[in-house]
C-alpha cells in the first residue's frame, strides 16, 4: 500500500491544540499538496494542556515549556494556514464551510467569514463544566483548561493574595491542583460530592490518595456538595457545603468535570452519541462522511464495553487526531482502536493508575466481573528502595478475560497498568498475564513480578484452585481464620471481623481440630499470601473456604 | 476444572533456588499429602542470585535480605523435606531413584543413598564458564553463582587487599560486578572478547553502556581476550590480554557465561537440546515423562523463532518451576509460555533493556527483520527530570510482526521493553504498538509514548509512506542531507557522511533546487524527526529518498 496521495484538498481543522494540531501535522506528512487551515478560538495553540497544574504550582518552571509548538513555529515548519483567535460558529454542509468569528476584529465587517472546505476535523474538545450556583462567576472562582486559566490562577497566587483555597472535585485535575496549590504553601481544602476520591476508581483502591492528601494537611470533605458561595463584591470570601460546613477561602477551583465541545456538530445535524460526544466510525468520520471528529468531542469505542464512550484523555486525543489528519487528505489511514480509559494520576508521593473496568464500573456495564487484589513490591524486596503497590484485577470469570486493572502505590505503578493494558488490547486473558516474560532485574522487579502475582491468584480463582472474599465482604456469618502472628494481629486487627480465631499459618495444619469444617470459613493474613497457603491447607482437608483478597491490608481500607 | 489432587505422590526435586524451590512451594499448595524432597548440593536454598553483585558492593547491606527463604522456613511453612549438601549424582529411571551423595557426611557409609522418587524435577541451575588457563584456579580468580562465592569475592574486598580489579565478560554479571566494584572504589578494568559490552545487544545500542563505563573511570579493552594469568604462588598479580596488554591486579571476576548442569539428564539418557539445555515439552517434562526439568538446565521454547533455547534468567526459571511443580503433583497445568529473553541491566545511571530479536540476532536466526530507531523522553518534556531514552524496534517487514527491541536510557526503559514483550507474547504488530492505550500524565510518559513513537515510525516503513537507512549504513553512494540547524551540524556533525549538504528542514521546501533528484537521497537530523519530515518533503516532490533510523545521535554510536 502506497500512499503518495499528494491531491490538492482543503481542509479545515477546528481546534489547535492536543486532537486538532496532532491532526494537522500529520496531514502535512502525508500530503504536501493539501492546503490546511487550522482554527482555535483562543490565544494559543499546541499546548501542554496536562503541565498546566505544574506550571502553577512551580514544579514546571518556565512557562515557555508548555508551548509545545507555536503557531509560528507550525506555519514554517508545516506550511499550516494558523488562524488564532478565530472561531467556528457554524457548519453549512451543503454548502461545504464553516462560519468563522475573528475575536480580534477591529471593524464589524471583519469580524465574520465563511471558510469553505473539502474535508472538517472537529476538534474542539471539552469545557470545564461550572455548576449553576450563585457566586460561580466572581473573580477567584476559576476553572482550569488552557493557558489563559493558568495565568490567572497562577498570578492570583503569586501575588501573595491567597492564603486558603477550595478545590472542589476530586478527579485527576483537582487532584493535580490539590498537590500544586500545596505545594504553594497554601491551605487547602478538597470537596468531592461523592464518598470517596477519584471516583472512577474502587473504593478501597483510592484510599491511599486519600492518606497522602491527609498526611500533607489537605482538608478532605467527602460526600459533600458545594452548596453556596459566599461573596464580598466579586470576590468569593467562602464556600458553604451541603453537611452544612462554611470554609472561608481566598480561591476556588472548580474541577468537576468537563462536558465535550459538542454544540457545533449538534447544529449542523452530526449525529450526537449517548454520552454526549460526536458519534464517530473506526476513522473518526461523523455521520457526514466529509467531517472528523476526534478528541475530547467525540466518542470513540471503549475497549470494555465495545461501544462508543466520551474518554477525554490526551492520548487518544492525540492518537485519533493523528489518524484523522492522515485519513482527511489521503482516504485512508489505519482504523483507530478501542480505548481503555487507561490513566494515571501522582498525588504526593502516591501515584495511582488504571484501565479498563473496576468492579465498580463492571456492575454498571452489567458485566459479570470477578476480582483479586495482591500487594507486592515495585521490585526485588531485598534491594534498597522497594515501594509497595496495591494491585487489583478485574476479570471475567467464565474466560479470565483481563477486564481491567488499578494499581496504586509509589514507583512503577505505571509500568504494571500499561502492561495490563497492553494485554487488554489483545483480548487478553489471566492465563496470558501469568506467562508474560517481564524483564526482571532487582532494580527493576521481581523474578515473579506483581502482574504475575495477581496473574496466579486470578488464575487459581479460574481453575477453582482457591476462592476469593471480596475485602470488603461481610464476615459475619461465616468462621474467620486469622493466620497472621499474634503480634501482627494486635497491631493492625482485621476489621469488621469480631470473632476471628487465630491460629498462625504455620500452626495450621497440627490445629485443624480448632476449626468447625461444618462452618463456610474466610482466611485472612496481611496480604493474602498466608491466607492463600492456609486456604489451600483447609480445602484439602475438606473446608468450603475462601482467602480474603488483599488480606487485613485491602480490607482495613474498605473500612476505614 | 477443579483440581483436589491430594494423591500421595513421592516429589524429588534437585536444586533448591529459583526453579527448584518454587516448584517445591507450589506442589505443597498443590498438594498436601505429597512428600516433597528438595535435595541441594550446597549450604543454601532459595537465596537471591539476583542480589549477589550488589551485597559485594555494598548496596544491599544486609546479607540475610539475600536469604529469599531458609530451610528451616521451608519446611516449616511448607512440611518440605529441605536437604541440604546433598548432592544428587545419578538418576536410575528403570528403578525411579536417584543416588545422593551426602557431602556432610561423617562416615563413608553414610556418604551415598538412594531416593526413590514417582516424579523427579530437574532445576540444578547452570554454572559459571571457567576458561581452561593457567591460573584459573588461583585463590583471587572467582566465580559468582552463590552464596558462598558472594562471600569470598567480598571477604576480599573487605580486607582492603583489593585495590585492583579485572572483570572477564561484559554481560549481565560482569556489567554489575564492575559497577558494584567501582562503588566499593576499586579500580577496575573490564575485558570483553566481543567488540562491544553486551554482545547480545546491537552493537550501538550498548554505546551508552560503554559511555558510562568511561564516565565512571572503568578501563574498558574490547574485542581482546584473556591470554594468561601471571601468579605469585596461589594469588593472581597480572593479567595478559591477547592484544599484549598486561594488567596488573588484586582480583579476577570471570563473567563470561554459564553452561547448563545437564550432565545428570545426561547421564540418565534424557534428551538434550542444541543449545545444550535438557529438552522439554510445554510442561516441562523431558523424554521421560516422570522427570521435569526447569530454568538454567532446560531448554523452553524460545518465542521469536518458536524453537528451544536456553534462556538462563530468573522469570522463566520461577514460572517453569511454578508450572511443573503443579504438574508435577497433580497431573496438570497450564502450558508454559514461550520465554522472549527479556531483560534488563542497570550500570551506573545508565539502564538497558531487550526482548526477543535484535537486528543482528534476527540475521543468525535467518529472519528477515527490518528496524526504527527512536529516541524520545521518558516522560513529557515539558516536566522536570525528562530522561532520554533509544528505543529500537525490530519487526517482519513483509507484516510487521513485533521481533524484538531495545532500549538504553535513565529512568523507563524497563516499562517499554515489558509493554513490547506483552505486545509479543500476543505476536502483536507495529499496528498494535501504535494503537496501545498507555497511560499518561507529565510524570509519567507522553501522550504519545516512546512506544508509540517508535510503532508510528515502523507503520510509516510498513505503509512505504517512509523508507528507513539503518544507522550504520554507508553514505558513500548517496546524496546526504543534513537538515538540522548550522549549529547543531558544527556541534555534533554527522559522522561517515563527508558530502552531506546542509539545508534546514524549514527552508527544505524552497531550497529544493539544490539538490539532484536524480539521485538516492538520504536525509538525517539530530534523532530522525525532522528527517522523517524531511524526508516526506522530498518523497513528495519526487525524490528517492531515506530517513536515517536516529539520525545522528544514533550514527555516531555506530561509530564511535
Ligand atoms: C489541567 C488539565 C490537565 C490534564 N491532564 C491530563 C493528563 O495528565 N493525562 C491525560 O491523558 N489527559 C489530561 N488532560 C486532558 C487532555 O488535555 C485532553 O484530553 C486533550 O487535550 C483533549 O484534546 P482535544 O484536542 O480534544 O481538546 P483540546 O486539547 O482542549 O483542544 C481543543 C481546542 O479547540 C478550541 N476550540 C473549541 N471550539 C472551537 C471553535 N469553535 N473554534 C475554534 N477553536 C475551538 C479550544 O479553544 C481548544 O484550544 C488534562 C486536561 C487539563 C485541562
Ligand atoms: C550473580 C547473578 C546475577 C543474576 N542476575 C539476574 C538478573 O538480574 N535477572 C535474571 O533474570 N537473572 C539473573 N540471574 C540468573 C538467575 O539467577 C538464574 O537464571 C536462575 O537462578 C536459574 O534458576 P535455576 O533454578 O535454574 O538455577 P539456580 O537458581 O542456580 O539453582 C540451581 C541449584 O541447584 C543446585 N544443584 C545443582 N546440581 C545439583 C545436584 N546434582 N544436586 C543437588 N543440587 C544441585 C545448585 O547448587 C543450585 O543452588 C543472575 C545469576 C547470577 C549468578
Ligand atoms: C506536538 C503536536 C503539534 C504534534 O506535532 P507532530 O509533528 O505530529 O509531533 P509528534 O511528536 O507527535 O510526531 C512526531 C513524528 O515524527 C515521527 N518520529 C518520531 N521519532 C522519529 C524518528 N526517530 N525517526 C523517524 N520518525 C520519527 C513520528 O512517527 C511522527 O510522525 P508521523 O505522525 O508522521 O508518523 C501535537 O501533538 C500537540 O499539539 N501537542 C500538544 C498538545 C497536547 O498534546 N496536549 C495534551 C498532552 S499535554
Ligand atoms: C521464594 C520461593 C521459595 C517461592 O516461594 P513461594 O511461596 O512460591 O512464593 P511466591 O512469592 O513465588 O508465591 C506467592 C504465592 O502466593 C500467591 N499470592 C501472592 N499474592 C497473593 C495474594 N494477595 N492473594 C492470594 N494469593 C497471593 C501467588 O499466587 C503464589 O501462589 P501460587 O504459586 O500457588 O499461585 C522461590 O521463588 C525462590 O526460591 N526464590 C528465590 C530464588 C530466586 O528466585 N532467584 C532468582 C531471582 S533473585
Amino acid at each position: 500500500m502506497s500512499v503518495e496521495h499528494n491531491a490538492p484538498v482543503r481542509l479545515v481543522i477546528v481546534g489547535g491544540v492536543a486532537g486538532g494540531a496532532s491532526a494537522a501535522t500529520r496531514a502535512r506528512r502525508m500530503n504536501e499538496q493539501a492546503e490546511i487551515i487550522l482554527f482555535e478560538k483562543d490565544e494559543d495553540v499546541s499546548f501542554a494542556n496536562c503541565g498546566l497544574p505544574y506550571h502553577i504550582g512551580e514544579e514546571i518552571k518556565n512557562r515557555d515549556a508548555l508551548v509545545v509548538a507555536s503557531a509560528d513555529f507550525l506555519r514554517r515548519r508545516f506550511q499550516l494556514d494558523v488562524r488564532t483567535r478565530e472561531e467556528v460558529v457554524s457548519i453549512n454542509r451543503e454548502k461545504r464551510c464553516v462560519t468563522v468569528v475573528r475575536h480580534g476584529a477591529t471593524s464589524e465587517k471583519d469580524k465574520t467569514y465563511e471558510q469553505p472546505y473539502d474535508k472538517l476535523i472537529l476538534a474542539p474538545g471539552a469545557s470545564p463544566i461550572v455548576p449553576a450556583l450563585p457566586g460561580v462567576d466572581a473573580s477567584n472562582v476559576l476553572t482550569l483548561r488552557n493557558l489563559v486559566d493558568m495565568d490567572r490562577i497562577k498570578a492570583r497566587v503569586d501575588s501573595g493574595s491567597v492564603r486558603r483555597a477550595v478545590v472542589v472535585g476530586a478527579g485527576y485535575i483537582g487532584l493535580e491542583m490539590v498537590e500544586q496549590l500545596r505545594r504553594r504553601e497554601m491551605d487547602v481544602d478538597l470537596i468531592e460530592l461523592r464518598e470517596q476520591v477519584l471516583p472512577l476508581l474502587d473504593h478501597e483502591m483510592a484510599r491511599p490518595i486519600e492518606d497522602a492528601l491527609r498526611r500533607n494537611n489537605v482538608g478532605i470533605h467527602l460526600g459533600v456538595g458545594l452548596e453556596s458561595i459566599q461573596l464580598d463584591g466579586d470576590r468569593a470570601t467562602s464556600v458553604r457545603l451541603s453537611d452544612g460546613t462554611e470554609l472561608s477561602t481566598d480561591l476556588v477551583i472548580l474541577g468537576i468535570g468537563v462536558r465535550p465541545n459538542s454544540e457545533l456538530a449538534k447544529e449542523a445535524g452530526l449525529e450526537i452519541g449517548s454520552t454526549g460526544g460526536i458519534t464517530i466510525d473506526e476513522f473518526s468520520r461523523t455521520s457526514d462522511s466529509d467531517i472528523y471528529a476526534v478528541g475530547d468531542a467525540s466518542e470513540p469505542v471503549y475497549g470494555p464495553t465495545g461501544t462508543p464512550m466520551r474518554v477525554p484523555l490526551a492520548g487518544p486525543a492525540n492518537r485519533s487526531g493523528r489518524l484523522a489528519g492522515e485519513h482527511a487528505v489521503t482516504g485512508q489511514s489505519a482504523a483507530a482502536t478501542p480505548v481503555w480509559g487507561t490513566s494515571v494520576v501522582r498525588v504526593f508521593d502516591v501515584s495511582v493508575g488504571m484501565t479498563g473496568l473496576t468492579r465498580a464500573s463492571a456492575k454498571r456495564f452489567g458485566k459479570d466481573a470477578t476480582s483479586v487484589t495482591i500487594v507486592a513490591k515495585h521490585h526485588a524486596g531485598y534491594f534498597p528502595g522497594a515501594e509497595v503497590m496495591t494491585l487489583k484485577l478485574a476479570f471475567e470469570p467464565a474466560t479470565g478475560k483481563v477486564l481491567g486493572a488499578q494499581c496504586v502505590g509509589g514507583e512503577g505503578i505505571d509500568k504494571r497498568i500499561d502492561v495490563i493494558a497492553t494485554a487488554m488490547h489483545f483480548g487478553g486473558t489471566v492465563r496470558d498475564l501469568a506467562g508474560l516474560d517481564l524483564a526482571y532485574a532487582p532494580p527493576f522487579g521481581s523474578a515473579k513480578d506483581p502482574v504475575h502475582m495477581a496473574a496466579f491468584a486470578a488464575c487459581n480463582a479460574l481453575d477453582e484452585i482457591e476462592s476469593f472474599r471480596d475485602s470488603d465482604d461481610s464476615l459475619d456469618e461465616v468462621q474467620v481464620v486469622d493466620v497472621r502472628g499474634a503480634g501482627e494481629i494486635e497491631k493492625t486487627p482485621l476489621r469488621e471481623a469480631s470473632g476471628a480465631i487465630h491460629i498462625p499459618v504455620d500452626e495450621l495444619r497440627e490445629r485443624l481440630s480448632e476449626l468447625d469444617r461444618s462452618k463456610p470459613t474466610v482466611v485472612s493474613c496481611a496480604v493474602g499470601v498466608r491466607g492463600h497457603i492456609a486456604a489451600r491447607i483447609l480445602r484439602q482437608n475438606g473446608f468450603d473456604v475462601q482467602n480474603l483478597s488483599g488480606g487485613a491490608t485491602v480490607r482495613n481500607r474498605c473500612f476505614e
